[in-house]
């Protein structure tokens, strides 16, 4: 398998931290994309993600994944242990619900809030720019954060007891929030320390 | 299971085009949400949905699911025919990764240009509108049938040759377009022939 990707970035880093939590990391091979310097709006790259964004996960025959849900579920079925995904259709469905409420809310939100209401990328690769969108959308990832806190005050995990998809999503929220400067609301103790015990996790020093 | 839901609305369709496809619609109580007069945005739904919209799917034991695409994937996982989700962990990532892309780039971009540079569903239950964000987004809608078509000029669905959620997907933003006047592009022929195809399905039939 081969990752096209920018190291550091969040989406990315979703990718390499399941990976690491499946054990096959050192089975995949990473290949540089220079988003900053634009190679990922070029034919080159769009041929293999028409969307224009990394990563995309390349499969043996040739075969393209990208967002990020899509290759993280492919990564869960591949191998056995740990169960990322869930496994039962019940418990399937509350981790890609939750996953999908922290991508939107949190993760997107900071994301759209980086693109739109700071200089981003710079002007060469920010082709549409909407300050009061990026503002609005800072909003929304301190909303997620105080909606993550109630959930968090009943369970370990943002979809239970047990660490999922969903969590690696809030972890890369996490690494954008920091980026960006957007703390953690001194109101949400629940959050700080599960962001804490997230980083914590081995696979997110082996995927640095 | 009960799916609390507005008839009529693009993301509610996708729930009851699935539960019919599956043959579980006549199983499903419908509870009727009154999205346009604000009850999504009152305390008693936001405790079975804390992003206020609909539809929202109930299980017996009172689990509650919501985001579209969790809720699909469970329809799918509870009865075995016709596979919606795909089988293997490559089929399944193809149409995780169409379904997104179908739901970003034109079902949720549509519903972006509505709700921000329409008056969409009145004052009182569009808390915050950004008409060039809307603009921004129809731009991309049209961006996506353009990527539809060339899809489409090898495959008879959006994930391949089979009928899948991403196809369901498809459908809503169809409903969606038409209800903005946003028409198929003349130079999508594809893309028109897929989307009357989509429309003549049994399933849609029964849902409505």
């Amino acid at each position: 398998m081969k990752v096209y990707e920018f190291k550091g970035f969040p989406n990315p880093a979703r990718i390499r931290v399941a990976l690491a939590e499946k054990g096959l990391f050192n089975e995949t091979e990473f290949v540089h994309i220079d988003v900053p310097g634009g190679d990922h709006l070029k034919s080159e790259f769009l041929a293999k993600n028409p969307s224009g964004n990394v990563p995309v996960l390349e499969l043996d025959d040739g075969t393209l994944i990208s967002e990020c849900s899509a290759i993280t579920e492919y990564i869960d079925q591949i191998d056995g242990e740990p169960d990322l995904t869930g496994r039962t259709a019940q418990e399937r469905a509350v981790i890609a619900m939750m996953q999908r409420k922290v991508e939107a809310g949190f993760l997107d939100a900071v994301a759209a809030f980086f693109h739109h209401a700071t200089p981003g990328l710079g002007p060469n690769v920010e082709q549409y720019q909407n300050e009061d969108w990026g503002r609005n959308q800072l909003e929304k990832a301190v909303k997620t954060l105080h909606w993550m806190e109630e959930v968090l005050q009943n369970q370990d995990y943002i979809a239970g007891n047990s660490f999922s998809v969903a969590d690696i999503t809030a972890l890369a929220g996490f690494f954008f929030a920091g980026f960006v400067d957007l703390d953690i609301p001194e109101n949400c103790p629940n959050v700080a320390a599960y962001a804490e015990r997230l980083k914590a996790r081995p696979s997110v020093a082996q995927a640095a």
